[in-house]
Parts: structure tokens; C-alpha cells; sequence
């Protein structure tokens, strides 16, 4: 630990940049720093749905998301934002809330989340983890003409085959598996689950020509449970492109086979 | 035609059970026949998320919806019911609005959908449809155990593999690919593709065992493009069980390979 207030919230950014702080009657505050920038020069919406997860949860006195579903309506900036949220139903079994972001008096997202008691019981699992091998044979991107920077600083990543697209030449599979950890080592809490399924670059981007880059419109996330390791095996693939817009698919395991959580997205081609 | 006003409304279930009337400011009557209920004798959640998607796109004069999601909170009963609906963002590209479903004073499930203005450009399918052949090559459920009655009116369904819950002896394989449409012979539209996502009887139940009900707690549609022929080639599979709940994944496919309609949904294992 240190003793400047300012090295302190750098030694534990998620901590520090993904809590808002509550002003009464749902509202609070958010400041979102560029340490969650994307190369285009704004918040992450991955980090925006953790936050507003967080919030999301703490405000209605729920930690365990099942679901979440959020809505991009406009682009956010560096700054303090309000997330307000509210209980809308609170039963035994699930509890959901919503939430929005507003900026500037701009609705920037809105989220709809539902969170739940887990039980004991069945457990069948007829998916199948990437086909990774341990992260450390796998080289750091970072050293291969990724970008670094924002959200490229908040994970470490680890990659069997450099997406072709940092290099100017698309590899015209968009699809990757890769493994990600939080860059200071921190074991994925689930608003931690929610950004990984958007940390990385869209797979999209591996098509090239007139895919120049992907802004997601709506995205839902399942959680399923927390991994006891740091690294998360990620898979990524968009399946289809229709009309202007396309779907990415994520899927997070942990480093026993485990499904950590999932999530699809709608984004437009842009 | 008829002239008795209730066979003219039998003519045209669809059209007739799917509508509900504006009141002004948002606020929609809606009328829950039993023409819809699920063998549990209530209305079917996929009918729900259409009347509701629909009287949401009349509302904010939006008719083709790209991605919808709904939360459902309470059960549905038959009777009369008020639809509140209002616009979030009307933008150039996708407009968003949401909805809720009231009963009694009772919130029954709450929606958020997006529609958008398709454009020309690339389109890519890298998913395969179910390798089903012509639909008159295979039986009709209802002839080899399903009920009859409610939502199993509104569908046509053909099977190549008889569902082995409806006899009392599940398979263990918690999937199926079958063709639905309209049971009045129509096209469907984009409420009708939101309803065949959750139509059927879901697969999670030829697990068995513990297994004796779904209710979807949310679930995600996301809209690609109308059938030209009624039709359409359904897959639905649960791949995974955690913690008293599943997931259920649906595609929805033409005649001709193409792609219609997606959805993932969690729900509660009861």
C-alpha cells in the first residue's frame, strides 16, 4: 500500500474505477478515467456494463448476477457520470434491478439485470472450453504490434495466433481464443466476468474490407460461477453479419473447464 | 370472412390475440385469451414477448425489430392486461424503447428492444441450419402423445424424433430440431418469430429426472430477416445446468438455409 492517495487507487484500479459512489435515492456517482479507454478513445462499454453491474447490485443489496442486459445508446466520455438505479422486482428465488448512465444529461446505457439465489443441484455442461494450452507458451500480443493503453493495460493477455488485423492483414476468420487475466493479478469478480466478455478487439475486425470497427448496441451476459485462478479462457467469434450489423459471441472458462459466463452482443458495423 | 365477429376473430388468431388497443400516453389494453396458454394453463412467455414487442413498435412507430430483451417477473393469467410502453432513443440507426406488462397491478414481465433501419452490405452465415428434411416427411407430435390445446393450436409442428417426455421416457439429450409455422398457414412477422423462440415444449425436459418445469426468468431475441414461406427450421438446445437454473438456446431458420431469428434464454428449473 501506499501512502499518496493517488498510487493507493492506482494499486487497485477495478477497485477504485468500477465503484460508484452512492449520493441517496439510487443515484450515484461514477468517474470514468481513461484507464478504460479503448484505442478510439472512450470508456470500454465492457467496463461501463461492470460498473453499472456493480452499482446495480449494491444498490438493491444483491451481488450475485444471473443475467444482465444492457442497451448503448450514446457515446461516453472521460468524466463523471450518474448511474441511477432502482429495484424492480425482488423475489426469493431472482431480484432484478435496472439502472441507466447518464452523461451530460445524455442517456449513455441503460441495464436491466436480474440477480438470484443459486442452489444446490444438477450441474451439466455440454459445451466444451477453447482448445487453449497453458497461458505461459502463449505469446503477449503486446509484443506482437498490439496496441497498448486503456483497457490494453487492464488485462494481461496471452494468444496463440496474433490477430492478423494489428499487422494490416486480416485473417478473414473472426473468431479468436485467447486467455486474459486482470493485469494486477486479481482474481474475476462477476462485474470483472461482464467486462472480459468485451476486453478484447472484436473478431469482426479479422474480416477487414468495409469492417472498420464494431460499436455493440445491445449486450447480454449470463454468469454462471467465479473462477479460483486468474486466467480465464476467452472464446470470441462473430457468425454472422446482416443488414449494417453483426453478433459476437463470448464465452469465459476457467483454467479447470469451468463455464464462468457468456454473453452475446448486437453491434453495428461501422 | 365471417360475419360473427368471434369466428372472424378465430380467422385470424394471430393478428387478433397479438394486437393491443392504445389508450393514449403509452398505455396499451391487451387481451390474454387462453388461445395461448402452455399445458400449465397460463399464457406461454413467447406470446407475452410478442404482443408486447409489437404494441412497443406501433408505440414508437418502429416495426422491425433488431434485438429484443425481456424479464419476466410474475406469472400471467388470462384476462385483460396494460401494456405501458415509451420510446428511450430514437436515433438515425436504432431506436430503443421499453415496455411493461401489468396485471392486477402486478408486474408480469418488463421489455427493452431496439430496432433499426437495415442497410445493403456484406452478409455472412457461418452457422449451419438443422439438418431437417421437408417438413411433410415427418409426423405431427400431436399424433404421438403431445396435448393438444393452447399454444399447441397456434403451431404446426413436424418432428422427426418424437419427444420421449411426452411418454414418460426422456432421452437424456436435451435437444431438438423441428419445423414450426403459423397453424393457420400464414407468414410470420417478426412478433410471430419472438413467439416461435419459446413455442415448443423446451428440451431441458428430456433430462428427466429432478426436471419437471421451465419459467424463463429473461431472455434475448435477435432478429435477422423475414421467411418467405411458412415454414421455419427450429433448433433448440440447453448445454448447460448450474445452481437451480438452465439455459436454452433457439435458432430459427427458412426453407431456404437462412438465418431468421436467435435467442438465449435463462430460465428456472421447477
Amino acid at each position: 500500500m501506499s501512502d499518496s492517495p493517488t498510487d493507493a487507487a492506482l494499486d487497485d484500479v477495478y477497485g477504485t474505477d468500477l465503484a460508484s459512489t452512492p449520493r441517496g435515492d439510487g443515484v450515484r456517482d461514477l468517474l470514468m478515467t481513461d484507464r478504460w479507454n479503448t484505442p478510439l478513445g472512450r470508456p470500454n462499454g465492457g467496463y461501463i456494463l461492470a460498473a453499472m453491474l456493480r452499482g446495480l447490485g449494491e444498490e438493491i443489496g444483491a451481488s450475485d448476477p444471473l443475467v444482465a442486459a444492457i442497451t448503448y445508446h450514446s457515446a461516453p466520455a472521460n468524466g463523471p457520470a450518474e448511474i441511477t438505479a432502482r429495484p424492480v422486482r425482488l423475489g426469493r428465488r431472482v431480484q432484478t434491478g435496472d439502472a441507466t448512465l447518464v452523461q451530460d444529461e445524455k442517456l449513455v446505457a441503460q441495464l436491466t439485470a436480474s440477480f438470484g439465489l443459486r442452489t444446490e443441484g444438477m450441474r451439466i455442461e455440454l459445451g466444451a472450453p477453447p482448445a487453449l494450452g497453458p497461458p505461459d507458451q502463449y505469446p503477449d500480443p503486446r509484443d506482437h504490434g498490439m496496441p497498448t493503453g486503456g483497457i490494453f493495460d487492464r488485462v494481461d493477455y496471452r494468444i496463440p495466433r496474433v490477430p492478423g488485423f494489428f499487422v494490416g492483414k486480416p485473417s478473414g476468420d473472426p473468431s479468436f481464443e485467447i486467455w486474459q487475466r486482470r493485469s494486477d493479478g486479481g482474481l474475476a469478480d462477476f462485474p470483472t466476468l461482464a467486462f472480459l466478455c468485451d476486453s478484447f478487439v472484436p473478431p469482426v475486425l479479422e474480416l477487414g474490407g468495409e469492417v472498420r470497427h464494431s460499436m455493440t448496441v445491445q449486450l447480454t451476459a449470463h454468469f454462471h460461477r467465479l473462477p479460483t485462478t486468474p486466467w480465464v479462457a476467452t472464446r470470441l467469434v462473430t457468425r454472422r453479419i446482416h443488414d449494417g450489423f453483426h453478433e459476437e459471441d463470448c464465452e469465459l472458462w476457467d483454467e479447470e473447464g469451468n463455464l464462468l459466463a457468456q454473453s452475446r452482443q448486437l453491434a453495428l458495423v461501422v
